[in-house]
């Protein structure tokens, strides 16, 4: 039995970046996989979604091609089968990536489910062999998490499903309710919707991706019931009854019971960290409110055993997982990572239009008795959007009055995912309004509006 | 006769944005315009070319529907007349946009030809009207600049054209050879190639976009060879005859010379500032080397007289001139605005796949002097990109070795112009390597290659 210095449970983000920074630091290292290196981001989550919603995004832009003096004869057609094998492409071929940073990085892949049996011992349970037991100086618990399931909502994979399902469904559904309005629930919306679907969204809050700035949350709104999508707040979902063609969904709404037919329900109501039979309770691994704690270096209360991702405290985004992997190996090398900054992780939905964000909202601020500035610009003002036909959305900046410190940058529009970065590196950088202000952003593009949205708020705004 | 505090001959994007902010700062102020509200990048530019460029894409990936599972029975078409109506339409919006603008900032508009008469005087021009003089305590010139003339290659404005002409042809031309290959060259050369027209670059340096670190100009350079255009490097035009149907164009190269014929041959060998004709002899206003001299703040010689834009020294790019124009009138304006750092300027071109960069050059760095670190991130290694399907190109950044301070950014690849926000705001702020890595870039994102390139510097890339 090889002994190693770091075994990872889980492959995911998490898992598999922590495996490879170990292995940079030096360690031997072992990675314990259940089902499919890459774990649910790479092969159930971020990624294959992200693909399908490609496709959606190439179909809008071909039944708007007249717009841009192109003409079709002829009506476009999804080919729903197409689409879905492309997108479960992109995800094995994401996977198989995974695998050559693994050989490449001489980090040894465990296929099987494991489970803590000692402060130092997983045991792995795979269906072709034996159990085998697997040792090592520092265990990363890695195990991620998945689809929550609501009591009125039980998921038959069927009629009632989970993301998994809705990636890969076999045929495309004629009518759909998503219940949860998160990233999760917002980006199917838009996918289904946008190919042809007829969808429901329901949101128990008052508002859509009810974790964004509140006109965030409106503009969302705003675009998805124009693209179709009918969006009802306020409501829940009461019960769920399979006919033979589909489902009847009782919703309690502000005017009373609705019924709703839909071939397919979507529950995406967030997820639930796996952390059952992994062997917690085998070795005294302290868990409060379904999350392993853990010290900001990941470590738990058992000294030998760590845990990162969607298990522990912090937001359950792949992105945080990855670092808190990065921070966790390089605290075992005896380095001295930065603790990361919870207040500073960026969100992002990958609707159309898109949405991102870091820090706080303007409510959020405020509550937290901030006193702020706040400086929005609408794309409809800038150049760049108009030539791409993108003038849905706008930048909105929470800065502190004081010293003019960027609190939290709230965006919606094409391409915002690509530009928060800006964001993220100047909030960690303490940036203000005036930094933001006197960088020289390129023209024409439509990263211009951060900087409009930053002037806008000491009244120095050009363009509107 | 009224007398204002600031006049602005020109109503380009340096001298409309002057023109705003002198208005913020109280002053009373007039622009004088000879032609359209936005001078040329918002009507001859920047902004008509990204609404070309824009088609063009759509176009493209209508072509390639296919791969996302769309069927289309019957061909695209490219309806080009329509394609450069909706260019001239975002422009006209745009104009009338700047002219809302001017009446809402309360900013007198006088069309007509301004010339320099005395040091708080221009004369202005125009065809309808008497020649009416107008009086400022501050005169800014902002006249920009035009399509250069080389000698060898006089433009008729039918079979030799500027780019004036490539973007309102009565018809689209079935070939085209393309003078140079700045940005300008090049966005021509992959619109006009992505709607059909055969097209051959001529440059006369090794590479294209000859400005750029080698390594994106030799990608762009293999991604428009794969897209079909011929591209000439180490070549120049010697003589260009004019036939019944076209041209025919005699071309030094290094295997000797060879001709190349044509329907249309567009010259983009840079721009010449528009100096001429405003009266600078007038008062003496000094000139050098083509360029009005300017001190920090943009003040010549004359004190009353500044000049902002194209006409001085730094790059000739719109968000300069705006940049530009914001110092000068704060510093009129008694403030302490920071002096511009024409080191750190994004320069951004918008082909397939874009190309955008800030600061030094790997080749360039090396010969100040610097030391340094280069990281690089292919996009082929990035998950958005595969889900994207815009695994094209890089992200390759250059630090000091010492302090590990970012000196230059140079990306190549989808919406790259949107993610270079984050490395102008970053190097304005001495970012440094491990800053960028540390900042928690969101997933599944291509700015993820950003962080990516820094870590690949230090060794610490995960995903290669």
């Amino acid at each position: 039995m090889t002994k190693y210095d770091i075994v990872v449970l889980g492959s995911g983000p998490g898992g598999y970046v922590a495996a490879i920074r170990a292995s940079h630091l030096g360690f031997k290292v072992a990675v314990i996989e259940k089902e499919n290196l890459g774990g649910i981001c790479l092969n159930w989550g971020c990624i294959p979604t992200k693909a399908l919603l490609k496709s959606a995004h190439v179909f809008e832009q071909i039944k708007h091609a007249q717009e841009y003096g192109i003409s079709i004869d002829t009506e476009p057609k999804v080919d729903f089968t197409k689409v879905i094998e492309r997108s479960r492409g992109v995800a094995s071929g994401m996977s198989k990536g995974i695998d050559f940073l693994m050989k490449k990085n001489k980090i040894d892949v465990i296929m099987g489910f494991g489970t803590l049996i000692s402060e130092n011992q997983i045991e792995v349970a795979s269906q072709d062999e034996e159990k085998k037991i697997v040792e090592a100086d520092h265990i990363i618990l890695a195990t991620g998490a998945r689809s929550k399931e609501l009591p009125s909502l039980p998921q038959d994979g069927k009629r009632v499903i989970g993301y998994r399902e809705a990636m890969t469904l076999p045929q495309q559904p004629k009518s759909m309710i998503v219940v949860g309005s998160g990233a999760i629930g917002c980006e199917f919306a838009n996918f289904y919707n946008a190919i042809g679907t007829k969808v429901t969204i329901v949101e128990f809050l008052p508002n859509i991706v009810p974790n964004e700035d509140i006109e965030v949350s409106k503009q969302l709104g705003r675009s998805f019931k124009k693209a179709g999508i009918k969006v009802m707040t306020k409501a829940a979902v009461q019960s769920v009854e399979t006919t033979e063609n589909g489902c009847i969904a009782t919703i309690s709404t502000k005017k009373g019971e609705e019924k709703i037919e839909a071939e397919v329900v979507l529950s995406a109501v967030g997820v639930t960290p796996n952390i059952e039979n992994i062997g917690l309770e085998n070795v005294g691994v302290t868990v409060e409110k379904n999350k392993v704690v853990v010290n900001d270096f990941y470590q738990t209360n058992i000294p030998s055993i760590y845990a990162i991702g969607d298990i522990v405290k912090g937001q359950a985004l792949a992105h945080v997982a990855s670092a808190e992997g990065i921070v966790c190996v390089e605290k075992i090398a005896g380095k001295s990572p930065r603790v990361i900054n919870y207040n500073n992780i960026p969100g992002c939905t990958y609707t159309s239009p898109e949405v991102a964000s870091v820090g706080l909202t303007e409510a959020k601020a405020t509550e937290l008795g901030h006193k702020i500035k706040v400086g929005k610009f609408p794309f409809s003002a800038s150049g760049k959007a108009s030539a791409a036909n993108a003038k849905e959305g706008f930048v909105k900046l929470i800065f502190d009055e004081k010293y003019g410190e960027l609190l939290g940058a709230h965006m919606i529009g094409a391409n915002v995912t690509e530009m928060i970065g800006e964001l993220v590196v100047g909030k960690d950088l303490e940036i203000t309004a005036h930094e933001l202000i006197n960088a020289v952003h390129p023209h024409p593009t439509m990263n211009e509006a951060i900087m409009e949205a930053a002037a806008a708020a000491y009244d120095e705004v050009i363009h509107i």
